[in-house]
């Protein structure tokens, strides 16, 4: 008999930007709603490039701890003056707040509420737990547990942030399973010994080519969360 | 017009043992299936006599932060040298597991979800992430978030965990309402800052009378979590 991928796994760490929720028709439909008469999907796309690149100078050292609304507030100034808008405080409020709905893909809150019938779900995210709170809230959630970088102090792909959850679920990574549509989240957690799953998001950039269509490596390949919850045998 | 008692309340911070659960049903069964021929009421109720003083002792920086479950294991040792008891490992691990699966009272699971239609709704608890969420799985509490000791390293009542679950909210304290069983409990909340409210449990300690019957201090004081949810027009 071959081991199953999954054998062991107690506790699913789900990312949520991207993962489980569609940031690209949200945050356009922000900018859109915020700023008319602009490409909104062209500055979803910019503000959504400097994410990663401002959360890895936090972890290099190089800025101090900050949250993430904090962050997102600071890369969304940049791209209003790369666009050349002027932004109003409500504006930049409301844009930022804007993470905090965006849409739940179709598949999410009904994929995770099957596959919590079988193992521990939580959010692992670089959301704040209150962002990541509202979020479950907007779209029916159903989390056990919800893993915001703030209880940690870190941002993926720090260690910090995936073996702490293992360690608050008093399991061993391996007991653990990434799951993410973005491989170097999972790659990651992978070095850290957690399992992997990626999930397909091809219109995460909005319809956009996404180059990110995940490696061999992972132990499960799923085309969305309802697939997920199939290939677990939920 | 008078102000409400929950105008401006965002956050509700519940009580776990006792408030939300029937820990005298749970322990008391577990003891008695076993250790047979014992008086498992008295010993459950011993047992729970030593929760608040070893806390405290953490607290008083006397012993240093250790997790709920490890000073459980110690008050049980205790109290089977007390009764005369010699514990087996697996007897010993059974029981301190046991407070993962006691029974919600009744009115609970639907008292928290209707109360989550208007509010956010965490435990607060001096469990751990790992124990409350086993908890709530067995329980069907449908918690916004699991707030364990384990994430400020503090037990209460002290100031970190009721302060550091409205900073994670990102809400002052006065917006967060402690709801307990405990008046030692809500007072200590209320010298922080945040609101209360009083819940009866009249059966807490298996019929045995209990003292703790909720000062005129809260904000309010419910029969039970439906009570509290029809005062707070949810």
């Amino acid at each position: 008999m071959t081991r199953s991928p999954v054998d062991g796994v107690r506790v699913l760490a789900f990312d949520t930007f991207g993962t489980v929720t569609d940031w690209f028709t949200g945050i356009s439909g922000a900018v859109r709603a915020t700023i008319p008469g602009l490409d909104a999907g062209a500055f979803a796309r910019e503000w959504r490039r400097r994410y990663g690149p401002i959360l890895a100078r936090v972890e290099s050292g190089e800025i101090g701890w900050r949250r993430l609304d904090d962050l997102q507030t600071e890369t969304l100034h940049e791209v209003a003056d790369q666009f050349g808008v002027a932004l109003t405080e409500a504006a930049s409020t409301s844009l930022v707040r804007a993470w905090r709905t965006i849409p739940g893909w179709p598949d999410a809150a009904p994929g995770i509420r099957r596959l919590k019938g079988r193992f521990v779900v939580c959010a692992l995210s670089n959301g704040t737990v209150a962002l990541l709170t509202d979020m479950a809230r907007h779209n029916g959630f159903d989390w056990d547990f919800v893993g915001g970088s703030d209880l940690w102090g870190h941002y993926k792909p720090a260690r910090e942030t995936y073996c702490g959850l293992a360690a608050l679920f008093e399991v061993e990574p391996a007991e653990v399973m990434m799951v993410a549509t973005h491989q170097g989240d999972l790659d990651a957690a992978r070095s850290f010994g957690l399992r992997t799953a990626f999930v397909e998001r091809p219109l995460e950039w909005g319809g956009e080519e996404k180059d990110d269509t995940g490696s061999a490596d992972n132990d499960v390949h799923a085309t969305d969360l309802c697939d997920l919850a199939d290939q677990l045998g939920c």
